[in-house]
């Protein structure tokens, strides 16, 4: 192969790393992989460093120790993510998407990639420091932004079922009261998590608190720390939760009125 | 600011690109972001596809007319998807995962982000000449590699599922024959997709083709065309699935034995 140029490994690694978040790259894979000294690969780096900063594109940062390299995270600074979530608000509120019994139609903005990935990057940012083992939603419509979460973190997606499922052998199933007030179940296998971990609980709607407090009832089944919970959406109403700590994205309300009207706001957290 | 030079314009390129593939930027963009001439910048495009070709690292591809610009694309090489499968299928195969009823565990397989991306990328690969609108699922264990891939394609993820929930407003439901011989129910929002559509379906697990049955009555509720179908398992039995032209990555044999074992294949097409 021809020597290869700096600019082409600079664009190659900052595909590799941003391809697979926050894991770490040996140096030395680097050097292997373009043929380079390791003195030419820290310049390599310090230099995506300053690209990644310069034009606002996450983090690359070295990492020091035995187990030590280079890793890449899609971090959101918070002027940015408001701005961002502003915008989503702009979309959601209104009455065109207000549907019977004061629900909010948003399906289509949970699994629209483009604004799935911006969500899940922005709970991430949020996360890193808490280093969470794993990303816990509960089945279906929180998935998307719980997977793209998890892979911001580069962690594991586990998924909490309603139903136990044969597939998934031995499970554990705890009772819980959903928001319409019922007692449902939550079931998740035996082998999908490890004692000792910590969960962040990632979901799309937090309304009482319900099922958020029963994935946290879920977790301690298990021995496993929650390190925090994020959502896409809160009501405004009511203000108390059956859980605490929780950071969402955008707050709901809904005006009385014909036609009802949806007030979305970006989070406290965010503004 | 000061001058930008090519390793930095490359490098904030090939983020931009590659965190939203198939998606298609204008040069023009491009230009007001480094404050470049066109000149350059069809440069710098002409490296990035040099670079990506070197190391294998997907496409960037140019696309001329009114519409034009620059896109890239996870396109993963035929030897390189062998390859992949193939050490997953490793991981798959043996007694450890198979439970009682002859139910293979991988559900960690298709929640780990890294592994659910590549999957995605590999059915991405195999449909872009197809152009599909969107992809659709089923809940809820195929919903993180539908999203995968409709992420590598640029499109919504559409989530069919078994009941018609009061917050997706109205809905058009069906009937069909699940695996296990039931009548099951199942329902997507009319919000959801638009007549004359092309839609990818895309799921985790294909036996008797029930339920992937189940989807193309579905799309045809909806005048939408199914523009391919594609699983990440396929049992080898029944040879004969009620739905054709489908593309599995894996196909899954349970021995009968004591313990059983699992003998998980890549698929014919990837060989």
């Amino acid at each position: 192969m021809d020597r290869i140029r700096r600019n082409e490994r600079m664009t190659a690694m900052m595909k590799l790393l941003s391809g697979t978040p926050n894991r770490i790259f040996t140096l030395n894979s680097f050097c292997e992989l373009f043929g380079s000294a390791k003195s030419t690969m820290s310049e390599d780096v310090d230099m995506l460093q300053q690209v990644t900063k310069t034009f606002d594109l996450g983090e690359v940062e070295t990492v020091t120790g035995a187990a030590g390299g280079v890793r890449y995270r899609p971090t959101v600074s918070r002027a940015k993510a408001r701005a961002y979530i502003e915008e989503l608000c702009g979309k959601l509120s209104g009455s065109g998407r207000v549907l019977p019994g004061d629900f909010l139609y948003y399906s289509d903005i949970l699994s629209t990639p483009e604004i799935v990935n911006r969500m899940g990057e922005i709970i991430a940012t949020e996360y890193y420091a808490a280093e969470p083992d794993f990303v816990l939603t509960m089945e279906t419509k929180g998935i998307p932004v719980a997977f793209a979460t998890a892979n911001a973190l580069g962690v594991p997606l586990v998924i909490a079922r309603h139903f136990s499922r044969v597939y998934e052998g031995s499970a554990v199933n705890i009772n819980y009261v959903s928001g319409s007030g019922n007692i449902e179940t939550m079931s998740l296998s035996r082998r999908a998590v490890k004692e000792n971990q910590q969960a962040l609980i990632v979901d799309d709607f937090l309304r009482g608190g319900g099922t958020a407090r029963g994935m946290v009832e879920l977790m301690r089944e298990f021995n496993v720390q929650v390190a925090g919970m994020a959502f896409v959406m809160a009501t405004a109403a009511p203000e108390k939760k059956r859980v605490s700590g929780e950071k969402a994205l955008m707050t709901l309300e809904i005006t009385a009125g014909e036609p009802a009207e949806a007030i979305v706001r970006p989070a406290e957290w965010l503004r």
